[in-house]
């Protein structure tokens, strides 16, 4: 990990030291999806097939399961497991359901009744990656706000494992989220698939999920194309920033330091200390763990781009923070809630000691799909409104109209559109008297 | 117009049917604006300054204009135009006020504190056209929610006039809302220059707002690059959808299609009634008003893609109008409140023969930035919302670490990442007592 001291580096070096590992995907990768991508719009199924025997190594004739084999999974799994997908949804649920958007009317003058309306997306597509590990988090995290958004239709696919099934437990996930169908079907096939339909894949409204580079690659080049599917966000590495004052606990930064870290090899982690003790104690404890973690290389392959970073103030801390606008954001520091106010960007905040990220990829309630590659400057993650669409309605009286239409016809005006004055004016004089 | 019966399309012909002109920038576009966006990203304001002269016939040394020009503008616009930008701004605000995002908390658990707290999108940018004319609607539009968000830094950018000065109505809406700083700059420049910043103009975090066909590529070249900004939703052509009954006032109809076509020649423009009559007396009175109409060409033009739909029963029209998801849709039927609830896709709607969409172009109070293209399907129009960024917090104790520490501990293991396991374990380890 890259150390350095923030006032010893120079204003013009210091966006560099915080540059992300780059993030597009490479020219192989937009040729392959391309390919795969319009091989699936125009052959469908067939394409389909070829394609997961091709990169699972599975022979396929049909891809969807049915309410049987995803009803066993329930006992396929150990009821402890069962136990803390039920836990975890529940939470979801509770925090999720509490901050949805409600619909209102307004009367914005007599006769004027102005509404927000909302409604389901009508179809949406769920992904649930397995690449290293099948994700039943990512199966709560996509399928329970859909669900309490009221999603009629919602669609799963999630890539086969060798014997051509899919893990018990995104199975158990998904059906505790009323997911209508599942196909065991993944890569940018499985997002092509639901992007433009297939005979046996229904065509989706838009698509959520994360995925790696070529899922990313392809849910970006369907979000573009012509009668594709609108996607979630767009999906960068995974990342956090800890700012950790001289109080905290090194063994705990160090931890969940290096679980971001093992996300993968392009995941981003960055410590930011006021206290110098403390980033060598971090170091240490982070050499000390990684002894023992089954996925230490891709951690080590992370930390090489990561920065362990001095400050003078914690808050200097703050403002590159909100720079560069972490996914995730602990404040390992002492009264962190008093330090909230300063967070301007970021996908979700982890206050103190007790609060590892690990609880907010899990279960604490919130959800895991986050903005990330300096997106939290625009943008929160995923929640019950992304799966929703808010329509704006108005519902206006021959005495709103009066109230409001010479308004209108005077804006008109200025703005040079004719027919526009001409729809209020002919109704301005057939008003009843 | 293109007339047609539902029941004698063929299904195979009804996608078709409702097909949008081409949408994409010709390749003509999207070089040119490759160009513009390059320049202006490499030699900042000297571009700018180039690019400007060449495409606005104006040499300008500078583009920002000073508080004083901005106050001016006040005096330079007649008192009835003040105070329909004053009234307008005031139900916009009304409305987008009422439908804030709330911050709120919840408990998931004994001592697990989930929150979700809102921040404003630290600088964003505006882009407010005046392609035929200049639109203080848009500034209104953007800058009311922009300012409800509390956003700190508004930029606006708006075309220079042959005399290299702005609108003055244009510049009247803007200062009612709290713009920070105003360009004189148009086209695919200004939203390059807002993207990347140059010497004069800042750099920003998302941009907003309609534009012509270099502008909306400009936006969605802007929103791919590295280190570029968001947008605010994909740009097509503006477009209604009328669903008429046998007891619409064709008159109302006619004008209400027309004041959609007369935005553009790639304006879509739909009729969809159960009524022949009321089809034909449409069709009568369109050709009536068109005579007298200053913008009639650009009109026809638009009407030539435009289409006559005679269905069978309102049931079938609310499934076609469903499967188009129009930016606008107007219902001109009895009982108009009656059918709302099958609506499922549409940017606004308009109930009754009183409420004519362009009352929602300019002062209903709801927003006229709406999703086109059929993106209603998956997402709704501008809002505060937009300009605004949900952070998730968790704030646990170590009570809620011993009551869900243990599910985050079962599922980490499910899905194989050891260090998220290790972050949590450590910690309930060194529970305190
Ligand atoms: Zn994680
Ligand atoms: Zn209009």
């Amino acid at each position: 990990m890259k150390r350095l001291k923030w006032s010893d580096t120079p204003s013009a070096e210091r966006h560099d030291a915080l540059r992300r590992p780059a993030q597009q995907a490479g020219d192989t990768i937009t040729a392959a999806v391309l390919n795969v991508v319009a091989d699936v719009r125009t052959r469908g199924d067939a394409a389909v097939r070829e394609l997961t025997a091709r990169f699972d190594g599975v022979a396929l004739d049909a891809f969807e399961l049915d309410a049987a084999s995803i009803a066993a999974a329930a006992d396929a799994i150990t009821p402890s497991l069962r136990d803390a997908i039920d836990d975890a949804a529940e939470r979801i649920a509770h925090f999720h359901g509490a901050g949805m958007t409600q619909p209102y009317t307004v009367d914005t003058a007599p006769g004027v009744r102005c509404e927000r309306v909302l409604r389901p997306i009508r179809r949406v597509g769920l992904y649930v990656p397995a690449g290293s590990a099948p994700l039943p988090s990512t199966a709560l995290m996509l399928g329970v706000p859909a669900q309490l958004a009221g999603c009629r239709d919602i669609v799963l696919c999630t890539p086969p494992r060798k014997d051509g099934t899919a893990d018990p437990a995104v199975l158990y996930a998904a059906s505790r989220c009323a997911v209508t169908r599942v196909f065991v079907l993944g890569g940018a096939q499985a997002i092509a698939a639901m992007a433009f339909g297939t005979g046996s894949v229904p065509k989706c409204d838009k698509l959520f999920g994360p995925g790696n580079a070529y899922v990313t690659e392809a849910k970006r080049q369907v979000s573009m194309a012509d009668g594709g599917a609108a996607i979630d966000m767009p999906a960068g590495p995974s990342e956090v920033l800890v700012i950790a004052d001289a109080g905290a606990n090194p063994a705990f930064v160090a931890a969940d330091l290096l679980s971001q870290a093992e996300h993968g090899p392009d995941s981003q982690v960055i410590l930011i200390s006021d206290d110098g003790a403390m980033i060598d104690a971090v170091a240490t404890a982070i050499d000390e763990q990684l002894r023992t973690l089954p996925r230490a290389d891709t951690a080590r392959r992370a930390l090489e781009s990561s920065r362990l970073i001095e400050v003078e103030s914690l808050d200097d801390a703050f403002d590159i923070s909100n720079d560069y606008a972490p996914e995730h954001l602990i404040l390992a520091v002492r009264e962190a809630r008093r330090w909230l106010p300063r967070v301007d960007a970021a996908g979700s905040v982890f206050l103190g000691d007790w609060s590892p990220e690990a609880l907010g990829d899990y279960c604490s309630g919130t959800n895991h799909v986050l903005p990330t590659s300096g997106a939290a400057r625009f943008t929160g993650g995923l929640n019950v409104a992304s799966f929703q669409i808010a329509i704006t309605v108005q519902d206006v009286a021959p005495q709103g109209l009066a109230a409001i239409g010479p308004c209108a016809v005077e804006l008109a005006r200025a703005e040079g559109l004719d027919a526009h004055r001409l729809a209020v004016a002919l109704r301005l004089e057939a008003l009843p008297a």
